[in-house]
């Protein structure tokens, strides 16, 4: 019964962020944008994510079981466009940009005005993004400031 | 390590709508307003929801394991704000307003500008709000126009 043509602009109606998921493993890192992100729970502070399950960042957040979210701000566009094509390490940097870690070992961008840490409590892999529920260890704020709203920057994700 | 004065101001950089979250069984009907919302796969077309647990519409959820999402306009604060008690039925109405059935006989405000239903795949239990993964088995758009967000109206949602 679902209307293909009804689900997509009514799915579009759903808010979101843009940001950038960061995973690493046995000396491999990578980042990517994510846009399917919720908080889960107040206690214990639980994260719920939709990553695209055959990606190259969420091989290495299944491997590691830990992940990094980097918020950005309304003016840090260009930087979730530089992790549109989840690149990988090179030269120590993730699409040419610095980033440090925190109590997981994954990647937080030093751009990031504030991040997210996890570790991994289940993942839902029925579909074509795997729903990962993680619990909350590290939390952090550098810049305050607007965040960054997907549906301003006129581009969509989700149909 | 989790420092909880740097965890809420990040979780609450996180974007977020305002929706209303339906669901009956067996005579009973109640909705209440969410806003940890996302979707979580494309195909199949998963959403994904914190529901808080020991709420009326979530044990409406648990035994049905249907539900329905009323998406609104930025123009409906006030249909959001009328749900935020989780209303029960009263008259045929949920917080005096009226209400049809879709596919899954969750209830859909006849306010919506746009509608969701799934059937729930799964949901964990770990924290104080179940994390919900439905099937979308049936979508509907009524009136297009802005959605509703949380950040625009001052309040907040999650920390």
């Amino acid at each position: 019964v679902l209307d293909e043509k009804q689900r997509k602009p009514a799915l579009r109606m759903l808010t979101y962020g843009l940001h950038v998921l960061g995973a690493a493993h046995e000396g491999e890192a990578g980042a990517a944008t994510v846009t399917w992100v919720t908080q889960g729970s107040f206690e214990p502070p639980l994260l719920v994510l939709g990553v695209k399950k055959d990606g190259y960042v969420y091989g290495l957040v299944r491997r590691s079981r830990k992940l990094a979210l980097s918020l950005l701000l309304q003016d840090q566009l260009d930087v979730a466009k530089a992790f549109f094509k989840a690149p990988r390490l090179e030269e120590g940097r993730l699409a040419g940009r610095t980033f440090g870690t925190g109590v997981t070992g994954a990647p937080i961008l030093d751009d990031a005005a504030a991040f997210l840490e996890g570790e991994v409590q289940s993942a839902d892999e029925t579909g074509d993004h795997a729903v990962v529920i993680a619990r909350i260890v590290n939390a952090g704020v550098r810049r305050e400031g607007a965040p960054l709203e997907l549906r301003p920057t006129g581009m969509s994700y989700g149909g």
